[in-house]
């Protein structure tokens, strides 16, 4: 499907930028950039393809994802400064990236005959692990570990495919409407600044 | 042998409830303690798998590992205040699956017709890089790398394996002496605070 | 080619050095030392012999390598006050392992029917990417990111290999010239603190 490829695309180059300002940040040189931006864009699906020995991997197979990410880098060389300003505009594409890497993967899952629940898994792997090693390769702790509520926007999303797929719902509309269910948790989570619980105080223990 | 499975799963689930209390104690929330206990569990074999081209790998092919560890995850969000007291049975079980996965590894690496040392070496790196893997996603230096005789019962326990299997010993008997091996290993150093030499004065060298 | 061979295990075995230097700084135990030592030496080659599918991988399908790093292990136990003040010298061996590590993973990649800008990015893993892990599992930001030219070294040496073989010069002599390349600009860079440009002030934005 056109729509998705270039969807996909738009992804890879929302999650480069987010990876290039990242590396910026931490007064990386360009060299340090173009990897970091590289690892956040394709490290998910690399992994995904690794784990699930599906070769060649995704970045090897198809160079539009390696040229995307120089022009992501290059942009962000040049204009980091209005790029900022855009973040409305980065944060979409980037949700748009999320429902398209996560939808996807799960896809691809399925294509090679995996259990649906390790297909949903290939999905939200294929979406947040890029931005997992982008955080452990600037030594930082996982920013999903701890505040966002992006891998359940991605498991509600990939449970939506799932289930109407089931129903033989054709493709297209499936694919349409989990990537709708993705955004839009995604929004509303940041919107209301909604969080998973944590392990604190256990349900049954006393508050620490 | 069906001993050895349940011996598998019930170091899965020491493994995975290991994980939950570190991503725990980092205040992740609940999918980042999912993530860190499903990565100390399965992320030494995983690797070992992807190394010597095992597919489908070790949690894709056999989905109790997952739901082990979901169950796991479950219970130490429950019970998280009560678990800490249990921590000599979880010691048990945590030293019980640095054995079997270790021993599991090696036969792993054996049958796929690797030398013994790299198939020694497979064995460890089933048994030690989950809890690697955990600390590098907590953005912790590895615990294994400066406290921990851990690695060395591995060592001694696969060496015990591949010296018992070269005089014909049966399978079973071979798989429980080298699993004790380790056992014992790991609670005596435990016990006596025994630790490795460190490269702090070379032996030929002056103090620092 | 014997000589590459020769040049290739001297690579691996500065590489092995300069990880268990970094191991022993952080006062890991032996074991510690012997993992850093390890990954640092192979963990490139085998990162791209995973992403190509080229199996066995590198270390498990040369037990050399091992052994190299064995060696280097104990010799840095023994003598690690004297090593220091070979840094010259050591400096020397991990500039030839970084060149001949860049064109060998480039001649893999090539062998293996990847494009060329793949087999280029593979070459440049295979001799970066040991580093790295070895910074992410000693818990510092990889310093490759921040102030070496070693990469861009990497780099336009592999170009030079890329452009000779399109002109069907022999072999031998495309693998010495680019070499060279790499070994004289990461020797010059050195001296002469040469660094790449960083994304602090972008060029059409105010100076921060």
């Amino acid at each position: 499907m056109e729509l998705i490829y270039v969807l996909d695309i738009l992804g890879t180059f929302a999650f480069a930028i987010s990876g290039a300002l990242v590396a910026a940040d931490k007064k990386f040189d360009l060299f340090g950039v173009v990897i970091i931006a590289f690892v956040t864009a394709v490290g998910g699906g690399m992994l995904r393809d690794i784990m699930i020995d599906a070769h060649p991997i995704n970045w090897i197979g198809d160079l539009n994802y390696l040229y995307t990410i120089l022009i992501a880098v290059v942009l962000t060389f040049l204009f980091k400064s209005k790029i900022l300003p855009l973040s409305k505009t980065m944060f979409l594409f980037d949700t748009i990236g999320l429902g398209v890497f996560t939808l996807l993967g799960l896809q691809k899952g399925l294509s090679y005959n995996l259990h649906p629940i390790v297909a949903l898994i290939m999905g939200m792997i294929s979406a947040v692990f890029g931005g997992v090693l982008r955080d452990v390769l600037t030594n930082k702790v996982p920013l999903i570990f701890e505040k966002e509520v992006y891998a359940s926007a991605c498991l509600a999303g990939g449970i939506s495919y799932l289930i109407l797929k089931y129903f033989n719902i054709p493709e297209n509309i499936i694919f349409i409407v989990s990537a709708c269910v993705i955004v839009i948790i995604r929004v509303v989570a940041v919107k209301y600044h909604l969080q998973l619980p944590k392990i604190k105080d256990d349900v049954f223990g006393k508050p620490e």
